[in-house]
This record gives C-alpha cells, structure tokens and sequence, in this order.
C-alpha cells in the first residue's frame, strides 16, 4: 500500500488514559485493539516471535482495576508494549534471533521488563530481532509494503508500532537498529543519551555501546516510557539517568540547527533528498536557523568525527565482543558472516586498540558537546535511503552512527516521505540533555502537524 | 596458632613456572600439593562451597603438556585458582551465598571466568561469600584463629589463599570485601582501578562500586592475574584496563607517602597503632617521607571526603540494587538485616539522589587525583583492627572504602601484626595508574622483606 502518514498516526497511549480515568475506556479494551492488529497483520509481517496473550490480558484487566480505582501505579500503567527479544522476560522465552537461544528460559525479567512490570505495563510479546542484533534478519516485513525490510535489528519493534500493533516498542541500538527502522516504518524513534536506561538482562553485543531506545507512535509516549525507565530502571549503573517532567517537555523553538550530512548524504538519491530539502525549507521558513557545517570550523570538524563513527563503534564492539561469543565459537557455534567479520577482529584487538576506540569516542562527544553555545541541536535524515526492497538488504546505518557514537541522544520523526515509504527527519541533541532534545522535537512536531 | 607471617609466605605462582618449563614439577603436582592443604584444613576453615577436583585435574593435566612442550597460553597457565561464589561458572553451581541461589546452575562462564579457562588457568573451585557479598556471613574461619572471622564479604577467597590451600583466589569488593579479608587472612590483596575488569556474569549488588580483586601469596601473581583478566576479559565496557608489563612492574620507591587516617583511626586499638607507626618509621627511616594530611591543604580536604565515602557507596547501591532485589522482595524473600536496610532506602531513594551521590563520587575521585603531584600515594591500615574474635563480628570497612568510592586503586600487603595476628599495610594509587601503585608496593614489599 502506498504510504500514507496517516496510517501512522495511531493514538498515543498517553492520549488514552483520560477515557481509562474517566470510565469510558480501559486498557484491556485498548489491548483487544492491539491484539485484532495483531491477528489480522502479523501473519504476514512477522514482528513477533513470541506472543503473552493470557499474561497480558491479565495484566490489562489490573491495570484496568487501578484506574477505575483512580489509582494507576505509573504513567505507563496499561500501556501495551513489546520488548525486542534479546530482552530477558520471566514469562517468554528469549530467543535473541539465534538458535544458540531457541527456546531459553531464564526465568527472569531484565531491570527494564521488571521496572516495566512493576509500573503496571502489559507486555504483549517479544519482538524480532535480527541473530544478536547483528546477524542474520528475520523474516518480519515493513508494514507498509512486504517486499522491503523493517529494517535492522529491532525489526520486530519496529514493524509492530509502525503496524498499528502496539503503541510502543523496546529496542536497542549500537549503530542505528532502532533510528532506521523506525524511519523505514514511519513512527518515532528515540536512542536516549548512552547509559540513561540499564542494559542488564539484555543481551550483550557491546555493551559500552547499546542504548535501549523506544519505537512510539507519538513523541509523548517515546518520552513517558524512556524517562520512566530512566527513573525506576536506572541508568547503566554509574551513569546518569533522563531527569525532566513526567509527560513530555513543553515545545521549545530551536533558534539553530546544524544541518548533518555524513558520508550518506553522497549515496541519498533524489527524491530522498528532495524530501529532505523540502523539510528543511519548512523550518527555515519558520524562523529556525539551518547552520551548514561548512562555514563553521566547529562543525565541519564534526562531520570529520560523523564519517569515522561506524568504524569506531565496530572497533569498540570488536573488543566486548570477545564474552561470550568466543564461548559460543569454542562450543562449534558458527554465526552470520557480519558477526563472523567482527568476531575475527575480535581475535586481534588488543586494550590497546580498545583504548584508542574509546579515545575517539570520547573526543569525539567533547567536540560534540562544545558546539552547544553553537547550535540548538543537528537535523538531517535518519537514514539515506527510503525502507530497500528486499528483506535481506538492510540499508545503512551511517546517519544514525554519529549520535550512537557520540552517546548524545537523537530521535526520528515520521515526517518526511519519498517513494511512497515513510522517511525520518532526524534530530540530536547533548549528550544528557534528553529533555531538551524532546522539547526542540516537540515543536518541529507541531510545526509539521 | 600465633601468627608468624612466614605461614603466609606461599611460594607464588610465578615461583614455580620455571620448574614446570625446566620439567622438574608440574602443574598438576602444584595443583595436588594445594588439594592436600585443603584436604587438611577446609573441613575446619570452610573456605569453599563447590569443589570441583575432577575439571580440575584435567586442566591441570592440559596445562603441564603445554608447559611440556614449552607453549603455555598465558601467564595463568597451570594455576589453580579460586572464584568467589557470586561469580558464575559453567561447570559449578553459583549460589551467592543465598537460599535463593541454593542449587543454581545457570550453565555459562562470567567473563572472567571464561578468561580465565582461555589463558589455562585451573578453577578448583568456589569460595564463600556472605549472602549477595552483603548480607548473612558464611561458616568460614579466619585460617590463622578458627575463632575470628576471615572478614567479609570474600570470606572464603581470603580463607583459601590465607590458608595456603591456593596461591590466588578472586574477590570482590563494593567497601571493603578485598582488602579487610586479606588484611585478616594475611595477604596480599588487591582492588584495582574501578572499571579495569569486567564484572558481567557476577551477581548484581551495586555493579557501579563493585570491583572484582585479586587474593594472592604475592604481589607478582596479583599482578599477573588481574592484568591477565582486564586485557583478556576486558575491561568493565566503556571503561579503561590495566597496562604495564606481563609480570610486575619493577620496584620503585615513593618519594612522599600521604598517610590516611580515616575516622577508623579514632577506633584502633594501641596495638594496632603501634604497628601502623613501627611500620611508617621503617618507611620513613629508608627515605619515604610521609605526609601528614593536617599540613596540607588538599590532603586534609581528603581526610573529609574519606569519611563520607561509606555513606556515598550505600546510596549508590541502595539505588542500583532495585534489581533485582525488588523482584526477590516480590516473590517473597527476605534478607539479612544488613541487606533489608540499603533496600528499605532503595524503595526511597531517587533519580536524583543518585545523580547527588554519583556527583559526589565523581569530585572525590578528582580531587584524590588532583594530589598526584603533591604525593605518590597514600599509606595507612587496611583495617582498623586484626580479625574480630566471633565469626558474626566483622569488623570496618571504614579504611578501604575511601579508596573504593574514589574508584581508585588500593591494595594490602601482610606486613604487619597485632594481637598475634595478621594486620595489612594499606597502599592506594591513583585512578587508572594501577601499575604505578604495584610498582611502589614492590619497594615498599622489600623494603619490609
């Protein structure tokens, strides 16, 4: 089907709970919704790999309880959600799109499924992943046209909110497995600052480099789930955790933006591009200052970093790599060759290599940081190209790496169209400024609306 | 029996390398001679919950036909070591010194672990600790007075190598659960910088604080070991590993030596003090010149920081340990008081009190490094007493937990004694100069030799 961004626009779960409190809806009836999206479309797309009805249904039904006791327990009481399946639940499997994990039970709840319980949500079921978020694809399909990828590796996620299956999704992202499919599958998404939301009970690629990030139908829920997942989760232990008000920061007008190529901006085709400029015009014809890095030393030095940021997450995944995929290769396991080529470093990189890795990293999100008095924030796409035909051709990640790289927070809004997909503006941040970042989203959100 | 500190003085590891290249000993008849010890004295001392002789005598086997033909994998090759029981292993029950752990088999190698087996080393088996290396304490005694305690939380790692059953056993430490035991058992002990090691695959208290250290007959096999495992298992991801050579750093004498007090010097007894002077006047008497805090500025900031840092470290872990011990409060258990008070705060404590105790922490650990220039280091007690009479009494950590909040690196050398029994010298370096610190131990070492 040709897209169109209404499809998208399912309603907000946040928009909801008013009917719940008010006694005109509740969240077992929003779950019976989910699931009717879920029966007539995930046969043919795939976003679940595993599915908790009976334990949702419940958990829906004590949800419902709370509210019309005027009690919800979070403001993500009753939200249905699905949770990328390299996440640890104690009531489904955990499967980690690998069959070294076919049928694993851990029988317990990673710090975000636990947190995510206890604040009264309904998980639904886990969603596809790619083999540990590297490897070899599923067989889940964009919701808007089945011959084209979801997009890796939170692909589940990613389809099931772009679907209307669920309102909101849990992924993770190491280069971009969170951002780019949510602009193949037209919906927000968020990567959060690095280290704002644990990662125990995930499991580990490289963990230095992994956000947990959401796949949202609206701005307002992506913002709800994160910070109170920040907040009752915890930050990645030492780190700090995404601070502002409980429901979305008030829109705030970015003053400057700088504008972001990457080297994807060489391998963006027309109509991407079009689409891209036409975006930009809009903001500029609303007041917002676009900033070309060319004429600013600050920020062209950035898109030096922005083109070495793939190579250095890889460098960095390399070393962590090392547990426990060296276990699986002593036991005979043998893995996709994208996990294959990374693990072979694995076997070179010294602390020495690891370190420099770091190094860059580290200057790299100084210098981003310091063009704060600079800019308001960066805009560009999220990825250079619209969803690729064909399941097996995954896109790239080179327009969502910086801000992985960088640790800085970044987010995908479903505004921009080309070929009849979905497209994503991206926006980024400063690192630990969550909020900020959200409340610029909110009103180039409102801008576009 | 009295303590004499030549009971301690284990041939280490390193020692008898030579003889299983020159074929005049072997690794499994090391590996024999501390199975007699422990044979003789475990039944008494309790120092391990699993053994596992059988894996490993093949291991041993396997490392002396590397040695044999003159190819040993590392520099752990061959030596029988011990894991703290809140490490996992694939061959041996994991049971945190918990009810809830009684039994638990989760069939997978922490990474150290896993390190360790790659480098050849023979995991003999797992050593006591209190319940989740915080709460109710082992059956383990002090090797030295089966009356007194070992000291905890590593109780059985500090047993083991105290009682000469092995050469090094692995431990960790959120306060003091390194370095007091050590001091107790008399032995080399220690906490590297925070973040050198991985701690994947350890049971969860507060991963932030909790450094994985080393028990060890010398300070040359604690060296090798812990460098071996940061380079080998990584570091904890995103953080930075030991450097320096393979085997310790040469010896080199501190110039000026700031001496700690801490509140606990207030609660020393006179024997305790005496010995902590006699041994400052030796340093002083080769050249050291020690530093008393109270003329200096900077150093007498510290004595301040010192005494707030148990309190810092509590607030990190009551927040962290949200996971999982509200999930274990959940489904009904209950803990030793001592871990019932840090989760009666953590149902209190905030985002932002963590973010206050984390800002804290982050302008101790510069101002202690902001000292680097005015002094090579710091000196004083591990511990503010010998071993308590009374295996429920266990005693302060109030002298190693200034260095653990500040991330630094400290280590306890056996070259004291009070009251019969075995008191630790305390040294602690600077934050990521590990090598440094070893380097000043090993004077300082054989200046008391």
């Amino acid at each position: 089907m040709p897209y169109d961004s209404a499809i998208s626009r399912l309603p907000g779960f946040l928009e909801q709970v008013p009917a719940f409190l008010a006694g005109d809806d509740t969240p077992r009836d929003l779950l019976e919704r989910c699931i009717a999206v879920i029966e007539a479309r995930d046969p043919e797309i795939q976003a679940f790999v595993t599915l908790n009805l009976k334990g949702a249904r419940a958990a829906a039904d004590a949800a419902g309880a709370r509210y019309a006791a005027g009690n919800p327990l979070s403001p993500v009481d009753g939200l249905p959600i699905g949770l990328k399946d390299i996440i640890e639940t104690s009531d489904m499997a955990t499967q980690c799109g690998s069959p070294i994990f076919e049928g694993y039970e851990g029988g317990r709840d990673a710090p975000i499924a636990a947190a995510l319980r206890r604040g009264g949500a309904v998980i639904v079921g886990k969603t596809a992943s790619t083999e540990f978020a590297y490897g070899a694809i599923t067989a889940t399909r964009n919701p808007f046209d089945p011959e084209r990828t979801p997009g890796t590796s939170s692909s589940g996620s990613a389809a099931a909110v772009g679907a209307g299956m669920l309102p909101v999704a849990i992924g993770t992202q190491l280069m971009s497995s969170v951002m780019r499919p949510a602009s193949y599958c037209g919906h927000v998404g968020v990567k959060p600052t690095y280290g704002a939301i644990r990662q125990a009970g995930i499991h580990p690629f490289s963990p230095s480099g992994e956000h947990v990030g959401a796949h949202a139908a609206t701005l307002a829920d992506a913002w709800a789930v994160l910070r109170f997942l920040s907040n009752e989760a915890g930050p990645v232990p030492g780190s700090r955790g995404i601070t502002g008000p409980v429901t979305l920061p008030a829109a705030k007008k970015p003053v400057r933006l700088m504008r972001m190529y990457t080297p994807g901006w060489e391998i963006a085709d027309p109509q991407v591009r079009a689409a891209l400029e036409a975006g930009l015009d809009r903001l500029s014809n609303a007041g917002v200052e676009i900033v070309e890095p060319a004429g600013v030393p600050a920020l062209a030095a950035l898109e030096d970093d922005f083109a070495r940021a793939e190579r250095c997450i890889a460098e960095i995944a390399a070393f962590e790599m090392r547990w426990p995929f060296f276990e699986y290769q002593a036991a005979g396991h043998t893995h996709h060759p994208r996990i294959a080529r990374v693990l072979a470093r694995a076997h070179e990189i010294t602390l020495a290599d690891y370190h420099a890795a770091l190094d860059f990293k580290a200057a790299f999100g100084d210098r981003l940081l310091g063009v704060r008095g600079t800019v308001d924030g960066i805009v560009g796409l999220t990825a250079p190209e619209v969803a690729p035909v064909g399941l097996e051709n995954i896109g790239h990640p080179v327009m969502c790496a910086p801000a992985t790289c960088a640790g800085a927070p970044s987010l995908t809004l479903p505004l921009l169209a080309a070929h009849d997909m979905p497209l994503g503006l991206q926006l980024v941040g400063f690192h630990g400024q969550d909020a900020g970042l959200f409340a610029r989203a909110a009103w180039v959100e409102n801008l576009f609306g």
